[in-house]
């Protein structure tokens, strides 16, 4: 048997997250079909995190162990033709039978993209949030330094998500102007339920003037999740890219690109 | 009665292209459908030229005449709402009653999109043409250089194509590398049926080294559409940017960026 990590990029507007559901269609579902027609058997796929509904990837990594062997290249070919369009294999590689896609990642970097423009762009429906009206994407970049470093997260949680320990590390932050897009960037070792959405609901708000620069990090010291501003859409948010460390295979620590 | 002019967005992939056909969607109709229930009664629609099924527009232009007083603004948001989320209002303005989106039209500019990679990229999918192996765009650009300035291009207009002037000067055109995009940019007064879609198939026949790039220009004089490249498919074609003169208003020669 041997252990595959395998990199990904999906649409997740067709899709009801990743993880397998009853008699709903998700990314987990696809791969593992196309899979179970590559190998010839169906193999356990394990996410580096579940995504919500409609959310996109820039980079999603999973993991599968099979005893076919296959080499890398043939295996991310043959995916490509048995997914669906809206889901793409990019890379794929062995991996030590230690490695977890979810628990060896280190961290994992989200794009939420705001399309700030009063009218609709049919390119981008559904893999941006639309949002007319002024917006100061420097008063939103100001208020996301809040954010770096060591954190109880509680009040960027989703109310109803199961309790437990709540501190992320924020490793970098920023939202950036990009022509008609307002992008936050945003990496950390581990995110909550929600948390990006919230993070990216609560900084809009500051971009309109409705909430003062300055008062996100009372928001955050709050733990209040009511005190945080709406969750953003799920269609503006991209999980972009996941940080493998391959110490444990003599490797020194890198980004998974493929 | 007023006239309009109307700069629309589209996504060409689920229409047989813009102009009205029996038993097939098109967006001419899309606009007339919209139109008709905003203005209550289905005003003809004039294009800036007809799009072959699946070519996208960053940019399409059409004018119609209508005696509801209605604010530009207002005609975009309300189209808008009207409108399949493929086919975007973008901008509107009154014109003179001299102005046609076709006959004014001064130059229009074509993008063909080429994703030169390996392995797909669900984002891209329908929206760029996929090619792997090796592509020079230098060879690509250098050839490109051969279409500039007025020519006959019968080489490079579709075989079955009603005869007659087949002279057309383009104006700019080249070829660059944006990462793994190699897209083709030209701009002339005119172009023939599917005549962007055969330079891209010839260039790409360069990249590729299989015509050499001072073979282009003996092509073009040889005006026999059999020595030109295959024609590349419709997904990559973007007609980007539609130029009008506006000097019968009393303003000075501009592109209708809306």
């Amino acid at each position: 048997m041997k252990r595959l990590l395998l990199s990904l990029r999906f649409i997740g507007t067709g899709y009801h997250g990743w993880q397998v559901q009853d008699n709903a269609c998700t990314v987990q579902g696809e791969v593992q079909n196309a899979l179970e027609r590559l190998l010839g058997s169906r193999p356990a796929v394990t996410g580096c995190s579940r995504t919500d509904s409609g959310v996109h990837a820039n980079q999603f990594c999973c993991h599968f162990d099979t005893g076919k062997n296959l080499p890398p290249e043939t295996i991310v070919r043959a995916l490509n033709h048995y997914l669906p369009l809206d889901i793409g294999a990019v890379a794929c590689r062995e991996v030590s039978g230690h490695f977890h896609a979810r628990y060896s990642c280190c961290s994992k970097e989200y794009v939420y993209k705001i399309y700030h423009s009063s009218v609709r762009d049919p390119f981008w429906e559904g893999r941006a949030f639309l949002t007319g009206g002024p917006l100061h994407e420097n008063w939103m970049n100001a208020a996301a330094a809040a954010f770096l470093g060591a954190h109880d997260f509680k009040a960027f949680c989703a109310a109803g998500a199961k309790p437990g320990d709540t501190v992320r590390t924020v490793k970098h932050i920023r939202v950036e102007r990009e022509g008609a897009f307002v992008n936050l960037i945003v990496e950390a070792d581990g995110f909550l339920y929600n948390m990006v959405r919230i993070m990216a609901g609560t900084l809009l708000e500051v971009g309109r003037g409705k909430i003062p620069p300055q008062k996100v990090s009372e928001i955050l010291e709050g733990k209040d999740r009511g005190q945080a501003g709406p969750t953003a859409p799920a269609h503006g948010l991209y999980l972009n890219r996941v940080v493998y460390s391959f110490d444990d295979e003599g490797t020194r620590k890198a980004d998974f690109h493929g």
